[in-house]
């Protein structure tokens, strides 16, 4: 038991170091300053200057003084409740009465020895009051200890300001009240040396001021709980049966789907849990249970490196419907994608049902499987329009498919449209696409002042079938690209990755507008296998191809299910992604509810050899239960709220979001070293 | 790539015995049998009869044809969409019109070879609506392949049901309409083996068997989503401002705060996340960043041996507030359980502020921390009235405390009562009272027939005060019980374990009446810092003391803070339990809001090594940063919803609730073997 009767504290000067510079230079001294040893020097974060050490030292027999700290804590453990918040205040305010009110001290403007101004900001930081302070009792001294931004609770009476000139019937209730200050009780102190304006922009790893500085990202965080809600309502409200929130289990068991999984080892030697990449299974298991609607806010883990709408952890807006075809899934979520446009946007989402885009079409157009489609630049196939040799100076490869778009020019000013397209190849947006192997993009700026218009290299013919076929105008840029005979698969093809980066640098550069509004589409018809690469974490299968979503996905018609015997790469699956603007907001599927068909998919066609086929035995027994016909989606619901707020990325959306390439909490430093003692508990040892 | 057009698949007779038998006994010859070595037997879930498997064998030059089930699949693929949902339908019923409904076939009467009925129960299996089929068409042969709880799509003709005597005006609508059968899609097929009545108990592995047959089990999960959905609606509605819903991490960082925490290793070598025990300092950081209410319902992970009560995977309803005391956060808890308890049960919560029990108090009198204080049975303490030899009798204690109790019994029949209290620690649950070390109980029966009505052991004058301070009747049970003269420390004493394991025996052997209502309260006053111990993974102080909650929790008092210095064992926590019915719904506290005084209980009272105090250094940061005074709660979601449907264990509320000891998910066989790849992964090796 520690005695502390005999203890006093010293008090490090706050002497502009922090203790380990103060432990190098020697300048204080304790009695047991050799207990320092190992501390690292936390300096990181926050100026030197502001850190404060306390280091107790063993005087014998002196009587305990209680440090100057624990006197200021004191002070704030006692603090009056406040009697009313600032907006039921506002609203009811009455001269002359008293009231307590919490907050923040703004800067504080002295206007002679006995006045001074300072603004008080409530606690959610919306609102402010002004305060008088008059030299008349001992809250004037005491505020005039404070620094901005410390939390207070002030007791002032109400007093009507004085009328400006400029006063309007409808000012705000904040310009028509202030408080004269009667008491002040100091609840902590804010640092003088952290500046903080609204345009201040903070580490990572002070993330907390960046919180508190930054109103727009304090209302993001408001708004992603509206986005929550008006979800769950029409959910809950809107349909019959109503959706049920139910949650799923997050200790899950690693099974092959597709990305790699976070293992969580037990204390059973080599035995380990894994966290969901999505609750998938376990929903599908809930529509065998007879709960015929499901959701969630489920958060799901990827251990994949960490892109800008990427976090190793993210919260998906997950159903799932019983009795159910893929478009009572789609037509669920165009009412929620509408609910949420009517209450919460500026302008309600488009009437009538989502356009469906099927997957060949999406490419074969926008050269993407995800295409932003408001600014046309629409891809079209040439190759059976050019002359041999233009084929052979674009691409090297043999027998090419060469497909083109056309930006169209606002001036009509070829020489304006070729410094445009010179610029993007010799930017670092550009250069990726010089660089394609099978041949960088072909260039041509049309100009009715030129030989056919520029278009010499086609030749007259093929010049003419391009001029009829691109119906280019003078200025406009023609670009042509060249890639392999063969099948699309993937998300996009090089011509359609160098159309979305040239039409963002044309937005950045101001060649062409930024297109507006929300153009929601269904992408439909993506094929149900795909071939699968050795490079990434698949499915386990030994097939050669995979999932294209995951092995749960159902056929499409009676035709794709006689096609997984004739040929599965030609099956079509009923998966659909919702994309707006070019952003995948998420994606479902029906799945296959038969027992046999999903066994025969996972042994036969994928291949998965029996001991990977066995994890998945309790969603086979639980199909083969009667399971009814199910299906159902999961909306990347920070990317959600990103694209409703307009933000560039997820991380303005998430109150601590990792934020370092490994995936890093810069704030709270994790991922941090494993210890001896937890690496034993776990009967695991760290790889040399 | 695979080609399938030279395949020809053989389907495994359903011969009643599992792939493995089968491949054992030799009985069916694929030309690809090699490749199920090594396949695992998954017959531990369903009987062995109902499981096929099907192996494709390659048979050159046939062409393929489609095997059985993946026509059976094709007819369920298309099938048509309900025109209502049951409770549309059975609102809006209008004869002679067509419908189809979707739902789950109940068994089916055979009336004629010409005439059938069967119940048709809708998706959420609550309505059910009477079939009848006639020899007429298709239909009647399709329904009678189709096997009880089978999902269907049924095409009927709406009838009005011939009136029986016993027909009411208010009879359901249910009873008033039926169905003549046109049209019917089997969607599964539910196996014939599968014994489902209401009364099932079905193993753990089978928990979709479970919910499906079990409406209780499937109205919890609903219940809990309201219970959700109320505890939501009044953080968010009923204060100003209101609470926010914001979601925290759960890739954390291990920090010692109590329990185990599981860890997540990562791909860089020796770096681990940890699943957060609590978001306690992520909420925290947010009530220093400027948000001022915040709650989330949260899982948490604690690495622990599963009980009845405690998963390793929970939810709770977690919030803190800003500018706000302990006071404020009990008065927000109020509102919730008042509102519960109005919308969602049948009587109201008590008005009125729930009473205060200091922690010393409902030591003394109950002997816990959670006390059930509905039945009586209060602890008296009564040492200084017994004499020596009767106390050495009772304990080989040196100078115990002695405590007492009585039991009340109603029928005032001693031999009844010795015959009680025999029986009692004669079982199962009174054997730990017998083996006590410190002496088992003493055990008197008050008896007016007898010499000094049984309590000669007494002597006269002890007799006399034990009558005056106990005031038993006749037939009424004294218990006494030794234990060493220390302060109160942890959640029980041995009496008052002995005391609620006495009255749950009582209860369940008929001797008293099971309490009813529920009994709201605050378990207040909890000292600051209780003892250490060696065993239980802590907060890695060396101090031999531990803070009793967190090393978060704030003193109470001013005088709380001096005790710091002087005597920190004898600090009295700002910390509260809501406790009903001897359940702990939940805790919070207030917390510490200033750095330097968290600094010093880090390093100066539980005497953390520097090296765990810097990995606090982000919270003690984010408090130099200005941080308001802030407190909060967290309630125990799975037992809050457990309490309030009178369900022993929160498994009762929990969709997959891990069920094995060492936290096992039985269904999907979770934790399961690291593979080799994934430890290779995380640079781990097992220890031998």
């Amino acid at each position: 038991m520690v005695r502390w009767r005999n203890l006093q504290l010293v008090i490090l000067p706050d002497n502009g170091r922090c203790f380990c510079e103060a432990a190098r230079t020697g300048a204080p001294k304790f009695a047991n300053w050799d207990c320092l040893e190992g501390f690292s020097c936390p300096r990181r974060v926050l100026p030197a200057a502001t850190r404060r050490f306390h280091r107790p030292t063993c005087l014998r027999d002196q009587r305990a003084e209680v440090p100057s700290f624990l006197e200021t804590y004191k002070q704030a453990v006692e603090f009056p409740p406040a009697t009313h918040d600032f907006e039921t205040f506002l609203a009811r305010a009455e001269p002359n009465t008293e009231v307590v009110l919490h907050g923040y001290l703004g800067p504080r403007a002295d206007l002679s020895k006995k006045l001074s101004f300072v603004k008080l900001t409530d606690p959610t930081m919306k609102y402010s009051l002004q305060v008088v302070a008059f030299a008349k009792n001992d809250a004037f001294e005491k505020l005039k200890a404070l620094n901005a931004n410390s939390p207070v609770a002030v007791r002032g009476t109400v007093q009507k300001k004085k009328a400006k000139a400029s006063d309007t019937a409808d000012q705000p209730a904040e310009d028509m009240w202030e408080l004269a200050l009667e008491d002040i009780n100091a609840l902590n102190d804010f640092p003088k040396d952290i500046i903080m304006t609204p345009e201040t922009v903070f580490a990572p790893e002070q993330r907390y001021l960046q919180l508190r500085s930054d109103a727009e990202l304090r209302e993001a965080l408001r708004f992603r709980a509206q986005v929550r809600n008006v979800c769950k309502k029409e959910l809950e409200e809107n349909s019959q049966p109503p959706f049920v929130e139910i949650e799923t289990p997050l200790l899950f068991k690693s099974t092959p789907e597709g990305a790699r999984e976070f293992l969580v080892p037990t204390r059973r030697p080599g035995l380990a849990y894994a966290l969901p990449q999505s609750p998938q299974q376990y929903k599908q298991i809930l529509m065998a249970s007879g709960l015929p609607r499901y959701f969630q806010f489920a958060r799901c883990f990827r251990d994949e490196d960490l892109r800008a709408d990427r976090q190793p952890e993210f919260t998906q807006l997950d159903l799932e419907m019983s009795f159910a075809k893929g478009e009572d899934v789609m037509r669920t979520i165009e009412g929620v994608i509408r609910r949420l446009w009517s209450t919460l946007m500026k302008d309600p989402a488009p009437e009538g049902p989502f356009r469906r885009l099927p997957y060949q079409e999406a490419m074969a157009r926008y050269g993407s499987d995800k295409p932003d489609t408001r600014y046309g630049m629409e891809i079209i196939r040439l190759d059976h329009a050019l002359p041999v040799d233009l084929v052979n100076k674009i691409s090297g490869l043999q027998d090419p498919i060469v497909e083109a778009f056309k930006v169209e020019s606002n001036e009509n000013d070829p020489a304006e449209t070729g410094q445009f397209i010179a610029q993007f190849l010799d930017s670092p947006a550009g250069a990726p696409f010089n660089n394609n192997p099978d041949g960088g993009p072909g260039v041509f700026v049309y100009n009715g002042k030129q030989p056919l218009c520029g278009l010499q290299p086609f030749g007259f013919e093929a010049a003419e079938q391009v001029e009829e076929i691109l119906e280019p105008d003078h200025g406009d840029l023609i670009i042509l690209q060249a890639r392999p005979r063969a099948p699309f698969s993937g998300g996009s093809t090089p011509i359609g990755d160098l159309r979305r980066a040239l039409h963002a640098f044309a937005v950045s550069t101001g060649f062409k507008p930024a297109p507006t509004g929300f153009d929601f589409m269904w992408v439909v018809d993506f094929p149900l296998f795909s071939p699968s690469s050795d490079s990434e974490p698949g499915q386990g299968g030994a097939a050669g191809i995979a999932s294209t979503h995951h092995p749960f996905t159902a056929p499409k018609t009676a035709a794709d299910v006689d096609m997984l015997l004739s040929d599965p790469t030609q099956a079509v699956a009923d998966h659909y992604d919702l994309v707006v603007n070019g952003v995948e907001l998420g994606g479902g599927s029906r799945r296959i509810h038969d027992a046999a068909v999903q066994e025969f998919i996972l042994r036969d066609i994928l291949k998965m050899p029996a001991e990977r086929l066995a994890d998945f035995s309790h969603l086979l027994d639980a199909l083969r239960a009667g399971c009814p016909p199910h299906a159902g989606l999961a909306l990347g619901f920070d990317r959600l709220v990103a694209v409703m707020l307009g933000k560039e990325s997820v991380r303005d959306v998430i109150a601590f979001p990792k934020t370092g390439k490994g995936g890093d909490d810069a704030m709270v430093r994790a991922p941090s070293p494993m210890t001896a003692e937890a690496l034993e508990t776990y009967h695991l040892r760290l790889r040399e």
